[in-house]
């Protein structure tokens, strides 16, 4: 592992007129979207996408997920998702995920999610990392 | 084919309050979701369900959606939805749907959906009534 | 306070169609809908409905929300949730949750969320409890 | 009115996971939503977005929504949405929609929406066209 390694990706995106609520402001539901958002532009600028994992035998639920709302957004503002891997030695995935104003930095939400992987087929819990994921921590330089 | 029938179904709802957008009526889009929600009670109510007819070999993915909207709907409002069977010769479900206050009856919105049977390994079109369909229109009475 | 008084509802719920991922189970995000039907059907049954708040001069943000998923939830299956008041005497309304199977009662989900007061007019934060709300603790036995 | 005129906005756009469902495509509801970013799109390309029609003293609620879905979209598609403004002489926002693979050009879903204006303040359906609205469609020569 190389200490200084931080795998992350940034994203501007637009809120959906749809996912804004009658107070004005983007429901609070709607932000598990651009976490999923992020974790699938995540997945194509590492390759570690979902169907990769599917391919090799794996899918990856969420089993933890949280939100701190700092900041409602309101449908015009430009915001931006950061997420940021977080090395572990368990068979999991870990982000941290901050959305802010693309302009002046000002935070909205923050939050984290925790994913394991199961067996496609037997649809059982895979208590240790399966071999490409151990591949891909060393390729990048995240294993623990 | 007795003329006199009519399968239909009539469900009160709850609004979601995520279901509001920002002008503090019921979202457009949000309205497939009730059209939906009648589907399955009609499948309920009819022996017509998604599971029973995957395990008959088919799904029945909608080709056709419409919807008119007369009155906005208002979180905390009463509504209630009926949808109608409209019989047809094709190898078709087509249903008619109206949504409208509970109590005062005045209509919020109406539409239709038209549903194919789509073979569930094949993925291809059936153009002909399955057996299992034909058999439900003449168990209902709704055989054309 | 009365230390036994426990606030709570409890509402079997259908999964929707649309709420089912391509894994065939629930779609994560689509919990933050039932936990605020629960919030819903709280507010009708003690008298804490958001309109009403509204009324009063106050929405009540999210500011915390969390989920542990323990087990997916399956198309056709019948869960319900369970919503319990946790007093505190910051200027918060706390909640915990727990989706379970109606009949075996193995658990799904549990979370909690967190809302605060903001005046509907300055769009501020409120620090100390509204007198509405005071009354509505004492009512019930809550306050701390 | 320059017969010739044709305003239209093309935008390619990420299926979101979460937009699935469990037969493995894109739910039908969920396309309400990429016709609703085609209208943010040509709200930006061409000045007639919600906000500024809003400051204007307008909001224009979709009153007719259509949708033929002629192929299913598959997680990990790359389509395509192009969204035409049909010039008409009622007070009326009409569009026509087309979502295809950007690559192949296969078509998956056509549809259309109709606009009215209403008063911001009376919330009173318009019957004739808003001055800004003449003047937009003058400058754009999409005036009937």
């Amino acid at each position: 592992m190389n200490k200084d390694t931080v795998l992350s990706v940034t994203k501007p995106f637009d809120i959906r007129f749809s996912e804004v609520d009658s107070m004005g402001v983007v429901w609070h539901g709607n932000y598990a979207k651009y976490f999923e958002d992020a974790r699938e532009e995540f997945g194509r600028k590492y390759d570690l996408g979902y169907l990769m994992m599917y391919d090799e035998g794996f899918f990856e639920p969420i089993v933890e997920l949280s939100f701190k709302y700092k900041q409602p957004m309101i449908y015009g503002m430009k915001p931006e998702i950061t997420m940021v891997y977080r090395p572990c030695e368990a068979a999991k995935i870990i982000f941290d995920y901050e959305i802010r104003d693309a302009a002046t930095k000002e935070v909205f939400v923050t939050g984290h999610s925790v994913q394991v992987f199961m067996d496609k087929n037997t649809h059982q819990l895979v208590l240790t990392n399966p071999k490409f994921y151990e591949a891909w921590r060393k390729r990048w330089e995240v294993d623990v």
